[in-house]
């Protein structure tokens, strides 16, 4: 059996032949028999390319490291910063949510498979903070740099369709990519507002322009949402945190 | 303006309208002018409903907890344990990355909505750990429990669309849910391999047996990805991780 190098712990496959069968026996619990050979290019049972499988597999644990990169905004109980993994997901539920608020001709699916991707460049860039100036000059450079290494784990024909979703993204032009860009903006929005301690508006001294500004996707991306935003700054401007 | 009560802080709004008003006049950086009247009820740009939207907001905010629902699992870097939001993630980019190994008949975005909603339940339920035999004893009737609170936030036709993809992922019965129930396995067995620690096996004495029943869903719902659940299991043993 030939080892699957990405995966393995170097030499400890070697040889290994007797083990391996014994593994592929029914064990306990184990409700059916293997079957023998899935794993071959071509095979008309798994589809599956080794080395391909390499890739994806070595893509899929690159992802992991996304956990670790924090973003400036905090969990609504203000526990710890939120990381941008999280963040995520939190983006795709809220898609799920508030479908119904999406532009004439978005996508769902398209959206939450956006949402899925849009961040993970971060692990190569990491998070931008969207108030910072000067970290946002060169953040185009940086993160493009991170989708060629990134995307280039991957199998071209997978690869290039998730760059692909990133940039559709970031081109922020098609329904879809306007209804993601709209989920975004709001999600940091409502972990700032939720509390009513004004985070990191308050924190980094922003002002209800600069908040204005950075929603503004939010009024063309879902313009059905756009009160909320109206509303949270509304009362960040009332209690002091914002001027 | 009426208030969005869930998205209120006590009293902030009262008799506010003059602030409101100086808000909705252009301010720097914005770029467009307002749409007076899209939060009204039945109004033709917005198509939203006040009391729609602040359950729906209401949800999204209780979602934040997810993301501290930790499970038994570590990152892979092994420097803290993962939390449930985090790990949804994992499993969508997983979808998107893997998914030329769904079985046929399955949807991608169906999956990838499954994967989303799985395991949100566990903001009341908590994580239930795989092998602890007596904690999976009323794990069924918890998470009903918390899909009922839960998904009740939503106004109904929204939620019981998210729960019934709650639902058939819990079935595992469907093509898309077999892939989706997969996929979740083998990212809990990923984690654990990818260090060469042995991860919660080890940690937890858990036996090869244990471990082929708890991956026994791949071979059926991902069949081209067995062989790295085998040859995850071959190294363990090898390195003596569990028996």
């Amino acid at each position: 059996m030939k080892s699957l190098g990405a995966l393995a712990v170097p030499g400890a496959n070697a040889g290994k032949e007797p083990e391996v069968e014994q593994l592929l026996k029914p064990g306990p619990g184990l409700p059916s028999a293997r079957q023998p050979g899935i794993r071959q290019p071509g095979d008309p049972h798994g589809h599956m390319s080794v080395d391909r499988l390499e890739q994806q597999l070595a893509f899929v644990r690159e992802l992991d490291r996304l956990k670790t990169v924090l973003r400036r905004t905090s969990l609504i109980d203000r526990s710890r910063r939120e990381n941008t993994a999280e963040h995520s997901w939190h983006l795709t539920a809220m898609a799920l949510a508030l479908a119904e608020y999406a532009p004439s001709g978005a996508d769902l699916p398209h959206v939450v498979e956006m949402l899925v991707v849009h961040d993970m460049v971060e692990i190569d860039a990491g998070d931008t903070f969207a108030f910072d100036v000067s970290a946002n000059l060169d953040k185009g450079a940086r993160e493009t740099a991170a989708a060629q290494r990134l995307f280039g784990l991957l199998p071209p024909d997978v690869g290039d369709r998730l760059r692909a979703c990133w940039e559709e993204f970031e081109a922020n032009e098609t329904p879809s990519a306007r209804f993601a860009n709209a989920l975004d903006r709001l999600q940091g929005l409502i972990v700032n507002d939720a509390p009513g301690d004004g985070g990191t508006w308050k924190l980094h001294g922003v002002s209800r322009g600069q908040v204005l500004e950075r929603m503004a996707p939010i009024e063309t991306g879902a313009p059905g949402l756009w009160p909320v935003v109206v509303e949270a700054i509304e009362r960040a401007v009332e209690a002091g945190h914002i001027a």
